[in-house]
């Protein structure tokens, strides 16, 4: 299991991991068949969407911040503040992937795809464990 | 990793692909702990769900409409169109999953699952990803 | 493939399994990367969160009551009677984590993550299925 690490500079943040996890996997040595990405945080997730178009990643952010309304009731309120939004939200998109590797030990990611990081709590210092399959 | 070809006809539409998965784990002859089932699109996802009652697909769909609304503001429009809505549906549903398989090489699924496409930005000719995992 | 029995008490409720998946895994002597957890049911989910405040917990069941409507138009009432939104609020959930081992073999979990059975349609007897992945 090899390590990220992820800086987030706004509150909801799409940020591309792409080639974090493919230099994860590349240093890790180990061949497989999919590569399992794990978020190791409860107001944070992972998702693949297209890494194309930056103003997608702030259209990602913005929705996610209507699907889950901040202005709901929500009870929960720690230490890191009344968050329970973010919680759902972490909840909702996942915090882990499993990605197939192709038989060259590349990513079998489509044309488009890139991984994103998703803060929902930021900013903060985040991790992303990554582990190859067999 | 063997590919499954999928042609959706709707927008919208949940599409059951179980036996199209049951049929590329048996050809891959391969045996295994669990089977992966991967979307290598952005606007498309993969979701197990009951495989009875052909309405509850059509809720499905319309629901993912509700729960991503199209009249938000979006700020995302390329080649392929103001997709936004699609691309976030996409990451909260999800483009992998992964099942356990029986000692039996089946897939374990639940006496009322079914493996399902997950079509948001249709009609398009689609392909999903299966591999087997030790 | 290890079973865990989980026994819901409310329509909508968050339980922590996280114990029960640890033992699981002790229990199944196995040595691996990964441990996958999967809901064979399709309305109910797993997912990862805080384990902290059971405030929480709430938060996330009446969260998802508003994520997906009861109000909305729902076409599908068969047996176990309408629960459209039950259904919807699985796939978006998810029934399925990839969660991975540390090389002690303990689940690689953050600090303040824990593992919970979703259910979306209890009360109910639930399975959850406990695989180990190389």
């Amino acid at each position: 299991m090899r390590t990220i690490a992820v800086r987030t500079e706004q509150r909801s943040q799409i940020v591309d991991i792409t080639r974090d996890v493919q230099a994860a996997v590349a240093a890790s040595g180990a061949s497989g068949v999919a590569v399992l990405v794990y978020v190791p945080h409860t107001t944070a997730a992972v998702t693949i969407n297209e890494h194309v178009d930056p103003e997608l990643l702030v259209d990602l952010a913005d929705g996610m911040e209507r699907v889950v309304g901040d202005s709901w009731p929500w009870r929960h309120d720690d230490a890191d503040g009344p968050n329970g939004p973010a919680h759902l939200r972490s909840s909702l998109v996942g915090g882990h992937l499993v990605v197939p590797l192709r038989d060259d030990g590349e990513l079998a990611l489509g044309t488009y795809q890139g991984i994103f990081f998703c803060e929902f709590d930021g900013p903060r210092d985040r991790s992303v464990h990554v582990s190859v399959l067999q």
